[in-house]
């Protein structure tokens, strides 16, 4: 019999929900996404959770065992409590997300016999590429989401390392002289320091076709951002013993050689030889990891 | 029948050793010291380790049951080839520690029938607080120590965190701007920043003399380390989600408020709450730390 699970992945700007078959693979028709926002309130976050977990049920195959719902989060979280307390979105501080989601898929179902586990969105990212992903088959890995934010998730011996409240994995709020890795690297910190350099576009995507054709700041731009992203790494990897790092998030394509650069960086900046050789590759799931991830929870 | 082990300390002063019992305590007769140091070769080495071993072992009860040799290195160390390659000790790069005390313990014992563990001592140290110290009962805690160098080791749910190589913890060689945080806040660091400010000490130890007297320049090389300690602390509980830090070390001991001073640091230093609410204390082991710590590698 087909296991699933339904996998929920609550970020800045949206929640995802998909059934994720025991193999990893999303159930495409079951896929579906609501807009959630700085503004989001517990009430918005409620109807949107029922509404995408009814979708994406209402797809579970004939005779297939549902497992349960994992869930993946934008931080900080609480593991004991399954409540949330998102940086970017004030409202739902404290919002009991695993409750929420459960009652939700039980009102669905009409049962509750189900396992429902939460973790940050950087910490699920981890477990999918170190279950089948970019960092499968390594002992100590960290993936990481250059975006609109920073963040990531640490996975050691195929176990997700969430410390003592399922925290583990923040490196974009590390410190770097005044500012967080995160004030500095992001792709709208990216932005900012462009344009304080006299660059005259907007958006990351604006940096990704300025650079290509040739523009000097939108490059250093980049370069800049890889760098101090490689800063993080290189003393997470110092750290952590790490063998892989895997990179996604949309300004970590904002050149093909990013991900180059930011390998480049953790061998300059390392002291040690364990952590100069730390492979720094590609996400091999590219924005689909932390709803397979959240999904993992509790298929694994 | 009460269980023992052998510990072996391998620092870059000295060769430790004693046998611990499995409530880690150090049985007092059987403890013994070689001096080491930078110049150390292998063959003073393999000395040391077989007579501090047969020393060690003729103390073991009548009666007792012996567990093994668990043995806490200078790093970093090759955890699955038993090697190690210490920075301060640069001939005993790729020696075969672990195999090395087996070969002794066999000799003394006359069978080959025990355990052999090997672990940075760092690692060490951080197994042992959390096992009978200041980070017992933790769920994910921190062990540093600050002295000659800094270094330390991650436990997380009882767990000694090793990473790909068995190397995690060396934080003193994380990188702030362009040295490390051991380059930066040791002992010996903090002498010669002092120095260069006008002082006209030598030591930690002056260092802790006259700050007490009240210089003002010795008093600040002791808040700048706690601030650069309490930064790279920020930092790894930022990315490790720690409930509790415990700090050892002779430099820790320079002022009373050594260890209030780091955790003020890092309070103030981290900006996700979790971070900022992890407890900074004061090792509960003073210096048998890593000793204790290696003994668990194989006692529990």
């Amino acid at each position: 019999m087909a296991r699933y699970a339904l996998a929920l992945d609550l970020g800045g700007t949206k929640l995802d929900a998909a059934l994720v078959a025991e193999d990893g693979s999303v159930l495409a028709a079951s896929r579906n996404r609501r807009p959630t926002g700085r503004a989001a309130t517990p009430a918005d976050l409620e109807s949107a959770i029922a509404e995408t977990a009814a979708h994406a049920l209402a797809r579970l195959p004939e005779d297939a065992e549902f497992v349960g719902v994992g869930i993946g989060s934008a931080g900080p979280v609480d593991v004991a409590t399954g409540a949330i307390h998102p940086v970017n979105m004030p409202q739902l501080h404290g919002f009991g997300l695993a409750d929420a989601a459960r009652r939700a898929v039980a009102g669905v179902l009409g049962h509750d016999d189900f396992a429902t586990r939460l973790r940050h969105d950087g910490g699920c990212l981890a477990l999918a590429e170190s279950w089948i992903g970019a960092a499968a088959g390594s002992r100590a890995s960290l993936s990481i989401v250059v975006s609109t934010g920073v963040g990531g998730g640490i996975v050691v011996d195929g176990a997700p390392i969430g410390g003592a409240s399922g925290n583990a994995g923040h490196l974009g709020q590390m410190v770097i002289g005044e500012l967080t890795l995160e004030e500095l690297a992001s792709g709208p910190s990216s932005v900012r320091w462009a344009q304080g350099e006299g660059w005259s576009g907007e958006t990351g995507e604006d940096i990704a076709r300025d650079a290509a054709a040739g523009d000097r700041i939108a490059r250093a731009a980049i370069e800049r951002s890889a760098a101090l992203v490689g800063l993080g790494l290189a003393n997470a990897s110092t750290l952590l013993d790490l063998d892989v790092i895997a990179i996604s998030g949309g300004f970590s394509r904002v050149s093909d050689d990013y991900v180059d650069l930011v390998a480049a960086a953790v061998r300059r900046t390392a002291v040690l030889p364990y952590a100069q050789a730390t492979r720094v590759v590609r996400s091999a799931l590219g924005d689909e990891g932390p709803l397979v991830g959240a999904a993992a929870l509790v298929l694994r």
